[in-house]
């Protein structure tokens, strides 16, 4: 939440003055030809002026007519790992924040450094992504955007935050595993290969579609910028990002 | 977040003009003592200034200069069941709505309902509040105030909780435990006696007191109206709640 300072009011008082007192000067100087006259005025109107803008500046921050709150977003990205979603949501979270949004982040990564006690299994797994969905949510619901990234291979969870939110939009990141396996520096699918890591989506278990409407991308057809640009336009058609 | 709309931005125009065109009209008078060329100096100044200062608010909606973010808090209630912390934690909420400030209420109740697969062990319950600290952190940081009532009796997780956040208030609503038993229609310290609920606090095990400076407040001292004042004034010293 922003409250106007008194700086800014005065500032703004200035500016709107030298504005004013020209359109004042140039009025009384075509209506009665006399330039010492207008200019007279318009010098005592300066100071005047002024001292009641600043007061009427003042009093409309008190006032909360006619000022209307944005209604955000949830974007969640899910796709199998590599598949380039992470990189795809930090480019929207900028796009976001620079149009004067509040972005919040959440990433697999982040949340479960702070909070490392999560099993692999698909029960824990949708029971951390619903976790995660109560918390994008709350901050939906409190005038924040969430941009979320995360693998959310089963659709039960992912249904369960769309359900939870006001504006979810699914983004899948469709990037065939072929291309998530080179763009795999860490090697976690020869892991998953080797049973060293269980339970992983795209080596153990398919990833589960949703039944209802995504916007399905790939890294296979569209750079990273392309894919962000288009997430952006597919908001933008539900709810108007200014 | 706030945009102005167009119609604050036309209401405060006419609003403006009335004051600005007076102020003209009387200076002018009072210069040339002409009341004709005063009032039609006025009569032209009211449509131009009025589609001037129109864009003049427009640009400055654009403009960010001056425009102060309020720093929020987490004001965490703590304390045995029926100790009354929920009823002083929702005039608090509501004490902070009124000054116009972004609040959301996380209680027990809400957060066990919406994602039920909470146990009661003592790593259960840390772990749960741990979780809803980072709820309320990331609810601080985008500028949203958090009224937090959990009876939280591990001191661990409250400290973690601490920690993560920006401006973290503790209150323990330390009512005696007869009292808290007095005020227990729904017979729940009754069934923890008869161990047909477990781990409860205040019967199985006592509170743990925090190491830190936290306000202490008690029903057998002061209504709950009164608390709910000496928590804004604490939070106040703290930080200005305008």
């Amino acid at each position: 939440m922003y409250k106007e300072t008194h700086l800014r009011s005065i500032v703004k008082t200035i500016s709107w003055r030298v504005l004013a007192t020209l359109t004042t000067i140039s009025l009384i100087y075509i209506f009665i030809g006399d330039l010492t006259v207008a200019v007279s005025v318009g010098g005592i109107e300066v100071f005047l002026k002024m001292l009641v803008y600043f007061l009427h500046e003042r009093a409309w921050d008190k006032i909360k007519f006619g000022k209307k709150e944005i209604q955000p977003a949830v974007i969640w990205f899910t796709g199998l790992a590599k598949s380039g979603k992470k990189d795809i949501a930090k480019l929207v979270e900028e796009k976001l924040k620079n149009k004067g949004y509040k972005v919040a982040f959440l990433d697999g990564r982040s949340i479960r450094n702070l909070i490392p006690e999560i099993g692999y299994t698909r029960e824990d797994v949708n029971l951390h992504i619903k976790r995660v969905g109560f918390l994008a949510k709350k901050l939906e619901e409190h005038g924040v955007f969430v941009v979320a990234s995360f693998l959310s291979p089963y659709k039960e969870s992912r249904e369960f935050v769309k359900n939870l939110c006001q504006n979810y939009f699914e983004i899948f990141v469709n990037t065939p595993l072929e291309i998530c396996k080179q763009r795999d520096e860490t090697g976690v699918y020869k892991l998953a290969e080797q049973n060293k890591i269980q339970n992983f989506p795209g080596v153990h278990f398919d990833y589960e579609k949703s039944d209802y409407e995504v916007l399905e991308v790939s890294l296979s057809k569209n750079s990273t910028q392309e894919i962000a640009e288009n997430v952006i336009n597919y908001v933008n058609k539900s709810i108007n990002l200014a």
